[in-house]
């Protein structure tokens, strides 16, 4: 029904139907997901294969929802910054640096040499590594907080090593590329690491160090009534600024984070942003979910591929995120292995530009997106089991976020 | 700079870009403007014409910022119908409709005569009627706000007359498109009022009277821990359907907003979609500023002309108005008659439409614009002046809003 001329051709209605879908869709996930005890989460991707193209496609993944997306990863980011002090970085700052250093080379090896093995292309090899590099700081922060072990040691651990996993897989991505488009620009490569690493150094280190000093700013009455907009906009501009040069754009919304909780406004902002954090990562759940295409996992060889890459995956990155996490004990260092495993929205990423750039395959793309998929899907039950084995000390968290 | 792959060609990087500069420029308006004591809307829509293609074009009005100038609007209306009772609108509802007509009636014969006098054809003299009918609900509550008297008497007036008056626009707007494309469908145009009239009266009447009924349904232990989501999902919900069925969303956002004023969590609600109120109304507000062609206007005509329009437009919706509303009082009488002069986002609407069919041209839309930009600019002080006259009885709301 178009009904009246002011509504026909409105980019705006359509968008109201799709954001009113997709939220509806959300919170029948999440409350179903409640009720049996499962992470909610899963319950709001499954929520997105269900209304997404693959089943009923009642929505399509158009750029306002990839927008709306982006903010829902970008916020829950921002949240976790909120709740992590650069002090209790510090703390686990050796092991979470090992924890993703080695939980970046298995990975990568293993999908490096299975595609070169399975008679790839040196570049489609590197594709493959660098999809499995990356870990989901999104879904595993949303797994730690419903868990509420965020502020826990292995939870900062896990924050600590996905933050510096994702500095990695993107500069090992930056390399795919290269080699894929015939040759790597060492000289640019170079200004990209220094790049990122001075990004993260001046705020993490240089940007709570003057929060600290000056801990009135964000809310001082010369400048503003409420925190809110100000925070919100040193979310917005850090995580534009880490996507400009070529960070994923959470990791600016988790500097961001960290700034404002050493401000005195950290609890009035944490109020105040809840009600985003409620509204909008709804669809960055959601919108994975919509990326599952199940026909192209039909196929019977297909599935058999995928068991496999998705167990050398969750392997990999176990046994790597394990080794560098062992001085934390027996239970920890599992809790953050397991921790490490889901892939996300990372790996989907790298996967669409190996597609874009013709380096994969139609097939493998599927793969890798069923992967990150899987991991994604199979992590939270576990890390479930294991938050229960975690020691008394480890297992507290400053505060649970509250969420609808 | 595009650095690493990750951030080149992602459209959501682009976007977080944009809704930064547009956050940060409306801050700025907002703050210069609070301390220049002036409303704080007309700062964040001049910010709008820096930022937009007319000045600095910082930003262009991509489709995302569209839909996060209608969530805006959209929220900025659920906010007004959470601080209004359906009592109070029945106890000002002779006065509201009364206003509404005659405020409609005058501009629309105004525009029509006037057009016909310039020479223009019957349909190009309609729109140009429809154009001047709508008040802005968006804009006059956001004033209405600020000035604390949105509960007053003549506050609720202005509120009812501008529903009133919006159904009417659209109702004008369908006969003037019917006429442009060589006849009007009589029988489809009173299924649309039908339809319109039986939208607004079951949910502002039937979907109060359910939640007085059951007033814990938002919130119920077996449905959500919190209300927001489902708050919101009303919203979006009724502001989707009333785009559906040809009136404008906000109509809808309003009616919902009205439910929930009616549950035991209405302030539980208020409390927390401040925040969503406090973030996605100034993208609204910026993107007025962002449509405001300065070169259109900079023709020696155009400019005499946009004045004899603006002052048609504002002298017959403040005549009209007041005569609906004479029986309020005289000082409430011109608050109210001022307070409807505002038009905004609705005539633009209308002569964007109009421009696409190509019924009137790229100078009447620049002056159409041109008109709605100038009612919202001047109205704001002169409002708030009337206000110290108006009685005490009538000046006092239930609550100011939050605002950053």
């Amino acid at each position: 029904m178009t009904g009246l001329p002011l509504a026909a051709g409105s980019v705006a209605a359509e968008a109201l139907v799709d954001l009113f879908v997709v939220l509806v869709a959300a919170k029948i996930g999440d409350e179903i997901f409640k009720r049996l005890r499962q992470p909610t989460i899963i319950g709001e991707i499954l929520a997105g294969v269900l209304v997404g193209p693959a089943v009923f496609g009642l929505v399509d993944l158009t750029e306002v929802l990839q927008v709306f997306a982006e903010l829902g990863v970008v916020f829950l980011l921002f949240w976790v910054g909120l709740e992590t002090r650069i002090t209790d970085l510090q703390e686990v700052g050796s092991s979470a640096l090992r924890t993703g250093v080695l939980g970046v080379l298995l990975p990568f090896a293993g999908g490096f040499g299975v595609g070169l093995a399975l008679g790839e292309s040196p570049s489609t090899s590197m594709f493959l590594g660098a999809a499995l590099v990356a870990t989901s700081v999104g879904i595993t922060s949303a797994v730690l907080i419903d868990l509420g072990v965020l502020g826990s040691r292995s939870g900062r651990t896990i924050i600590g090593a996905a933050i510096v996993d994702d500095i990695l897989a993107m500069l090992l991505l930056a390399v795919a590329v290269g080699v894929a488009a015939g040759g790597t620009d060492v000289v640019g490569l170079v200004v990209v690491v220094m790049l990122a690493l001075a990004f993260v150094a001046f705020f993490a280190l240089g940007g709570t160090a003057a929060m600290r000093k000056w801990p009135g700013t964000l809310a001082a009455p010369r400048f503003s009534e409420s925190p809110l907009l100000p925070a919100v906009i040193l979310c917005l501009g850090l995580a534009a600024l880490a996507a400009e040069i070529g960070l994923a754009a959470i990791i600016g919304a988790f500097l961001a984070g960290m700034m404002v909780a050493e401000t005195k406004e950290q609890h009035p902002v944490e109020e105040e942003v809840a009600p985003l954090y409620a509204f909008f990562p709804p669809f960055f759940f959601v919108a994975i979910g919509m990326q599952i295409d199940l026909g192209a996992l039909a196929r019977p060889g297909t599935v058999l591929l995928l068991v496999g890459v998705t167990a050398l995956a969750a392997v990999t990155k176990f046994v790597g995120a394990w080794l560098g996490a062992r001085s934390l004990g027996k239970a920890e260092a599992a809790f953050v292995g397991v921790g490490m495993v889901p892939r996300g929205e990372v790996g989907i990423i790298v996967a669409g530009i190996g597609r874009a750039s013709g380096v994969i395959g139609e097939r493998m793309f599927a793969i890798v997106v069923g992967m990150s998929i899987l991991t994604t899907l199979l992590v939270p039950p576990l890390l479930r089991i294991l938050a229960r084995r975690l020691p008394a000390e480890s297992a507290q968290s400053p505060e649970a976020a509250p969420q609808s």
